[in-house]
């Protein structure tokens, strides 16, 4: 998230909202964020929604994503909103939209579900 | 994938694979590869072995991907493999599968299903 | 359908709901809804929330679908709910929430994503 | 499994193979196996692949499920053969290859993805 340049812009229970520049190194030919990057701001968000439920200290890991592209992502920041969908005993569900934001309008570009593990490094999937 | 340092070290007709190292810049804590550069490293695999089997010229486009994250990506360097499952006239479906490599060891550490679509920018989605 | 007794019980542009008998013939051990019961019934209120948009005797297929199974489906009923997310010039993307109801309660169990291919038989996918 | 007649026809450890006959009753129009029937049959392949890798009397659950249709499922048999990508301490991913068959042949029309939760009943998700 550093390497990228993304903030923490919302916080509630279970809801959290990430925005990051979309610079050039983040952009395949055309100007276009690339795939991976809208995956690595919706991957923060919903991880970051599914602890935001969870006891101080709990670690969690991501164990599966799915993201479905709806349109280019073409502008000045991408904005992801994750938010948790099921807090269950052992995973959590969340979803996250994605936005590619300039002024003051926004597009959604990418749809994103995530699966987290809870109460646990990756190591031990 | 030029900001990742990545790499095409296959291309056969369908298969390609690429490598990145597995830098900081594209690790959170604890020196492990963030799932966004996973993604990203796999989706150029999917899509170069989509492309692979198009007529010269023609362009494509991620309509969706999901990955699950199978072990932390700890290691020197990321490999992806990406092959076609299925070229149809509109869409090509693919797979990948993404190792950690070490000096000459490699873990699975994630797998790849992706959807292009055939012959457009992805303006026209 | 059919075979599984489903009925449409509302349909407006983007968006259908589709109930059906939680009937033996369609759980598993313990009258748990099977699972592919329940992208059966989701797979239809999304394609059908997907053909809501399109012109008349335009045709529709599912490329993909996703579901999360988030709790176990028991009850009386299933109910599906899907929703347009992305009507594209080729493709449509849409979700569905399916719940298990008994009397007047409903518990959400499915969280579906599918993506369509727009105007055309299966055959041409 | 029943409702379908679905038989068992190979059995080792991590890959299982099920066949089930491609009836009017599992069809939509045009004679095509509805997409939640190839489901069904991938989630019991997959899930007694999972089964199959771990120690008796343990219970599994589906927590989430893939599939990217391929090509119509035509034919007189339905083939689903799931196999254990990565048996974790607290999850299984597997995939399913889903094939129809006719006489002799056999063409793929479904790729499956499939994670499930080890040693539980669904309660506990």
């Amino acid at each position: 998230m550093k390497t990228m340049g993304a903030q923490l812009t919302h916080v509630s229970p279970g809801a959290i909202e990430i925005e990051a520049p979309l610079s050039p190194a983040v952009s395949q030919q055309a100007g276009i964020a690339h795939g991976g990057a809208l995956v690595a701001i919706a991957d923060s968000a919903t991880g970051y929604a599914a602890l935001s439920l969870m006891p101080p200290g709990t670690d969690t890991a991501t164990i599966e994503l799915k993201i479905n592209y709806l349109a280019p992502a073409v502008g000045d920041r991408m904005v992801a909103r994750g938010r948790v969908v099921k807090a269950g005993r052992r995973t959590t569900v969340t979803q996250a939209e994605v936005f590619a934001a300039t002024a003051g309008q926004e597009k959604l570009v990418g749809l994103v579900t995530a699966t987290f593990i809870n109460g646990t490094g990756r190591e031990e999937i």
